[in-house]
């Protein structure tokens, strides 16, 4: 994992220049680490989550293509690397506080982005409206708009 | 902030439990939180990312409004409880693991959903394609579907 000192990217400056600047200033956590939300770009659908050191946030943006760092390997993650399935970045985009980053893609292979074999990691729903416990509900692929 | 006991839910399960099955048996991390990703239920634009603790999360699911745990106040976050902006949950879904939670919602009020002003946090893009430090873009609005 990188030193969270981070020295690929620039310094983090005030709030102004973090919220209003145009300096890519990524805050990375104690463990080095920033989270990456990752949606289909066509659908909008939410994909998976997961993180990245500076390594691999900078690697995506070199290549346009989904690097991560695995916790559990405690190793650079290319995803898709194996299973064909990688993420090709069409925009990354980050938060205000510059701790979070939005990648759009679209999944290469055969389109699959969870280790379950579903297109997407988020496959069930949650009722709502009720005191947990709460019974899952699969789904049958994106949301439809409403 | 809660337990992370989470004495509120379904004690977590093996994998396969956890990944097939239909009781909701969230992770909370070391610090008692899961990562909620935020998305505009109509357009499917990330407008923010936040923190639940197990409180926040059985409030978000029994009311259908967005609750967090606020880490710089160290306190419950009704997220628009001031402005009025309050995030009206369509959909909540869980993901494979079950250590991240995305919420579709109808932002209330004037639709904002970051404390910026701006509607989505996510308004700079990370251009992709050379070496860090990148220059932000600021970005228009949601993404058009391509």
């Amino acid at each position: 994992m990188n030193d969270p000192t981070q020295t690929k990217f620039t310094p983090r400056g005030d709030t102004h220049a973090i919220e209003e600047g145009l300096a890519l200033q990524p805050k990375f956590d104690a463990d080095g680490l920033i989270p990456a939300i990752v949606t289909d770009a066509s659908t909008g659908e939410v994909l998976m989550f997961a993180w990245m050191d500076a390594n691999a946030l900078a690697l995506t943006i070199e290549t346009s293509v989904g690097h991560f760092w695995s916790r559990s390997r405690r190793a650079l993650w290319k995803k898709g690397e194996e299973s064909g399935n990688v993420l090709n970045v069409v925009e990354m985009r980050v938060d205000c506080d510059q701790d979070v980053v939005w990648l759009r893609v679209r999944v290469g292979g055969d389109g699959v982005a969870c280790h379950t074999g579903n297109r997407s990691c988020f496959y069930r729903s949650v009722p709502l409206g009720s005191a947990p416990p709460a019974m899952l509900r699969p789904t049958g692929g994106p949301p439809r708009k409403r």
